[in-house]
């Protein structure tokens, strides 16, 4: 068995897998450090790092990379050649539909006003929409659309499902996109899951966000830029939809953005996969593909290979 | 058939049963009227009222009484003699759960942090423990505990159920609240879902407080006096435990109570059931009582005969 060398992007990461990864090399570095001199056959990246830190990888002698988060927009664009990049599958998917239902259920229950009402002293009780018998459009069905569609099932809502194609699973019909202009006006909530690509960049524009219902709440889990931020920001301040997103274009969102002063509007930083159990699925992904080189076998969750 | 006299407490009520209930004679009457001057029948009550009006009722000649709300604790003390009491069976139960996961997912994924932090535009990442794989403790198996539990299923969590005696159903064991020593240490959340009887006032005393694990998350939708306010408080502000409730004793908490200043503490206003599909689950309640008065047989969900 060769002795492979594992970069991983800080000490802690380290010094977890080290009780398991005695038959390998591990390093603490990652593109703020100087070259390492030596092939690095797999290398973690940090969780919240930008594609624009991958061209640095040119002259690294980088096998693998894995990426600790599960969107991998802009990679392709800007990776070496010669170097494999995984995503990390398994790992976010839970936590992003949680963060999804949280923002569904603040919304539809007016816990973002409580919370902004409680500095005060405000005991100010008010009537909200409610999630219970809500018709509820996922667009996406891949990992985290099918989780949030696994959360929602018990809350006594009407699940619709939207994916590239029309097509059947076990959970019945998921249509295709074309059909938006027929299931948008029908939706009290539609929740945005896809990954972002060419064909999902500003999906969410002022034609698709004018054919939602008058007060439909839009959620966004997946990546900013699949929604036109100006048109979001004009039909939200109108009152015409309201709005849960835990991503935006651009991030971070500027402090005088007008976004941020609406009355229905709910943002969150990016929080999708920040919880602190995020070690305990990150750790057993990258001990599998240390495994798997070690056999000389293919990593999992090949995205990119340039 | 007779003609049965129904009243209830607005207009906006008497509209929507009588496109149906042409049989009856439906009035809009409640406590604060001058007598009728003849039997009601059924009478049902405003959604928010407190027990404390019900002594008026001595002279309306009211045969039976719905509430709008699941709980009646304070009700056979204040009920006139020969008044039959009904409750909402299943109007609030899953209002009621949804906002339980609503408060947990706030506190557990920074939802109420973030909403805070929102008029001054700040974009402020943090790491949160999150739901998934947390243990959740829930005391009360009845309509709301049960219906919390549907919904947590999902999120990928342990759930521990807990009612005054133990026993089995199909969901497994349920401990007995004699455990309850055992189970708070092992809890990461913990739901209060029980009613408000004697047997559970101040039951979250500062002893069972204590027994939580550090950080422990205490989660309320039932009624405030199960819980020690000061004592809660107290391990509030010491950041022994959080707090997530939509209910506390008293209500409405006064402006100046420390509570409402407390990180790590998120209060709703008793929104447990404001949720605006309520009549098309309080209105099929009220038509079957009515069915079941016009055939002679006895209305459902009594809870109190005086």
């Amino acid at each position: 068995m060769t002795t492979l060398t594992i970069a991983v992007p800080d000490q802690a990461m380290l010094d977890r897998l080290s009780t398991t990864e005695t038959e390998t090399e591990l390093v603490v570095w990652t593109t703020d450090d100087a070259p390492l001199g030596r092939p690095i056959d797999l290398l973690v990246l940090p969780y919240s790092v930008s594609p624009n830190t991958l061209p640095k990888l040119a002259d690294a002698q980088v096998s693998v990379v894995q990426s600790q988060a599960l969107g991998y927009d802009g990679v392709a664009e800007l990776l070496p050649a010669g170097i494999t990049y995984c995503n990390a599958v398994g790992v976010h998917e839970g936590p992003t539909a949680e963060l999804a239902l949280a923002l569904i259920l603040s919304s539809q229950r007016g816990l973002d006003v409580a919370a902004r009402a409680q500095p005060a002293g405000l005991w100010k009780r008010d009537w909200y929409p409610g999630l219970l018998g809500s018709s509820v459009l996922i667009i996406g069905v891949g990992g985290v659309g099918s989780a949030v569609e696994e959360r929602l099932v018990p809350f006594d809502v009407t699940i619709t499902r939207v994916a590239r194609s029309e097509r059947t699973d076990d959970h019945g019909l998921i249509h295709s996109v074309t059909d938006l202009p027929t299931l948008l006006p029908l939706a009290d909530i539609v929740v945005i899951a896809v990954p972002l690509t060419a064909a999902t960049t500003n999906l969410v524009s002022g034609d698709f966000l004018d054919l939602l219902a008058p007060g439909a709440l839009l959620v966004n889990v997946s990546r900013g830029a699949i929604v036109d931020t100006d048109a979001l920001t004009e039909r939200a301040r109108t009152g015409a939809i309201r709005v849960a997103i835990d991503v935006v274009e651009p991030e971070p969102l500027p402090a005088d953005h007008p976004l941020w002063f609406i009355p229905g509007v709910l943002i969150t930083p990016h929080l999708g996969g920040n919880i602190s159990s995020m070690p305990s699925r990150v750790d057993p992904l990258v001990r599998q593909q240390i495994a798997l080189l070690q056999s000389s076998r293919p990593p999992l969750n090949v995205t990119i290979r340039n």
